[in-house]
């Protein structure tokens, strides 16, 4: 977020008041939990999102240097989910304390032993970046490969910064086209329908898994591998939940999942996918030797490990010391996805060395490149899709130690290239 | 609002959902007055627009029909707007018992006696219609000619009831394409563009006169008959605001009327456009051989005198008495816009003959084309812009002699062509 201090208090709450006004006619709104029937009815107790009024100032070099990645990491993805092994390896000890990675390894165990092939392979992922203000390098935080969430918000933020700098942008010293573009939003919903066209047959659905839906739906797997789910067949899966423990309260969900898998449907993403993003192979693939077994372009290598931090298992004592001595120079994050509150689950979590990770504008906020949203779509050794459709930049105020938008600790923010 | 009895309650609550959340992300929505923080900091409190589910089903005939009146009203709304003493002569009645269109028609008076002349003519308007169910006919209610709200909102629900129809239409046994096309929004702002390029000042701005606006502007008049307001030319001023005696709390508000009236700067609408609208002249235009001073075509003139009710005002006892007596045949008019209660104004209401103005479709909700909205731009005798750019259409109980939307007794709603 730009420093509005020097800004006139006038021009702010013209600014503040477009904003908001911007805000209700884009639906760039969620739900006020201050109102009662919020969330129980749609349409119902809106208010804006959490937003930044400005774009966060962010080097070019480095939001150049984030862009060439995507394609690296989305092809590095893709490798290491057709090495069936190796995930199943670098997870081994995962399982036994995490029992959501652990029933996760299962299903992919499971398509290993049936040999199931997945010819055509989707993938929308972020890839998030925080700069090291010390070293001045871009270091990765976190790769996700399912549910990435505020693709469609995100959008909308870049354009509302977009629109208020095209307003104000003089007045500010403020130019509006160095926020860059961003059609997550569009791209994410083209990119599915591509999958669908891949998917080729003109009467097949795609299915979006959300959380808290009460219909139930039956599931069933045709001798062609061709799912249908209440009759009609499914070209594509689209996840928007299933990352988290909660959102398998019983043993259907799982089934449903493994019946998913097991179908010729299009997933995003596969149980390979979203084994690829966990944070401990997030660590394998940090350890010497191992982007060398995935990637063959000595250039892609050496820019995926530049932009690799510290990453522990806590089973390493030295650095549980380390991170309880110094804790501000750490971050904690879970295994999976999911984001929240995590201290409970100490036993299976990964450490990352923050170096000195300050805020890189100013003291009282800190900006996160978070991320890169990406899409990559294979169909066996074909490339059909592979790239950057925009991004998400989050802000939180340096003195919070938690960085949840959902959870009311950072906002929504764009990026302005310095 | 097509019949919801036969749909399945299942299906129903599902297009209720979409419907509701497509609002919300499309920006339908309005303050929700039961927040408290609602209407005083924008973007809080929001709560979807009050819609019709399903479009409303009208005549292809008849919207034919009304596509047809567009231009031609257009263009007598601008014939009649030039014949200042006309406007006089007609409204010299209402002068003596409604302050507020006196005040107005002084302006006019004023802008005769210096021989004003408005070269850039524009004018945003919208013509109301209700079908009378004995006779099969397009009877015109009123025709606006300022502040015309809603085209942004007509637009979205136009659009909204679309992608329903993408969605259901199959099942619903409807067709989306049957829903015409609605660009009012789009097409105001473009006009004002064109209205803004005609006046041919690169540094001149739009200027929109809202309610509620707090900050004090420092109107000026250059000798060139440029209107500087805080220093700024003003190319084109559209009056959001400006056609209810609420509108002028002071004397301050008449002179800034006044003051944009002596000036070059195209006035969306001009003192004479606005006169133009009121009830009274839509009855003198009514009267035998009045269209024929203003339109050559005999045809034109045939087609607009089709779709005249009648219209009395309320010094006509006869009318009075018989609208006492068979009170669901008639509809009163208040002789300005602004709508609400006008309990109070009995004293220049005009009295339109209702024939049997009875629900279109079913007895529960009656159907308003409220109306078609389109735009004309002229400069002296050429005719830049004449176009239908969209349409209103409202759908209220049967049993409310109310009928407006933000007061909260119609819904927004579109056309379904049967």
């Amino acid at each position: 977020m730009a420093d509005i201090h020097g800004i006139d208090q006038e021009l702010l709450k013209k600014m503040v008041y477009d904003a908001l006004v911007w805000s209700s006619l884009h639906g760039l709104v969620v739900g006020d939990k201050s109102v009662k029937r919020s969330g129980k009815v749609p349409g119902v107790g809106l208010v804006h999102a959490p937003i930044a009024l400005l774009p966060g100032l962010f080097p070019e070099t480095h939001w150049k240097q984030a862009c060439e990645l995507v394609s690296i990491f989305n092809e590095l993805v893709d490798r290491v989910s057709l090495d069936g092994k190796f995930l199943q390896e670098s997870l081994s000890r995962t399982k036994k304390v995490d029992a959501f990675t652990s029933r996760l390894l299962d299903i992919h165990s499971n398509m290993l032993q049936i040999d199931k092939k997945e010819e055509i392979r989707l993938g929308l992922h972020r890839s998030d970046y925080m700069l090291d203000e010390k070293t001045k390098l871009l270091l990765q935080v976190e790769l996700n490969t399912i549910s990435c969430s505020f693709a469609e918000f995100s959008r909308l933020v870049s354009q509302l910064h977009s629109d208020l700098l095209g307003q104000y942008g003089e007045v500010l010293g403020l130019d509006s086209r160095m926020i860059p573009e961003n059609h997550a939003g569009n791209q994410y919903a083209e990119v599915l329908v591509k999958a669908w066209t891949e998917y080729n047959n003109p009467s097949a659905v795609i299915m979006i898994v959300v959380q808290a839906e009460e219909r139930n739906m039956e599931g069933e797997l045709q001798s062609d591998g061709t799912l249908l789910v209440d009759g009609q067949a499914v070209a594509v899966v689209y996840y928007r939940a299933g990352y988290t423990p909660t959102d398998y309260p019983s043993e259907s969900e799982w089934k449903a999942r493994f019946l998913v898998e097991q179908s010729s449907a299009v997933k995003c993403p596969s149980i390979s996918y979203h084994l690829v993003g966990t944070k401990k192979i997030q660590q394998e693939l940090a350890q010497p030797n191992v982007l060398e077994r995935f990637l063959d372009n000595k250039e892609d290598i050496a820019k995926i490990r530049k932009c690799f931090t510290g990453l522990w298992s806590l089973d390493d004592k030295d650095i549980v010391n380390k991170a309880i001595e110094t804790p501000d120079l750490f971050i904690m994050k879970p295994q999976r996805e999911g984001g929240g509150r995590f201290h409970h689950l100490l036993n299976f979590l990964i450490v990352i060395r923050l170096n000195s990770f300050l805020p890189f504008l100013n003291k009282e906020f800190i900006n996160l490149l978070q991320g890169t949203i990406s899409m990559a779509m294979m169909n066996k050794d074909k490339v059909i899709v592979n790239d950057q459709c925009g991004y998400l930049m989050t802000t939180k105020v340096s003195s919070s130690n938690e960085g949840g938008v959902a959870a009311g600790f950072a906002v929504l923010d764009s990026i302005y290239l310095t």
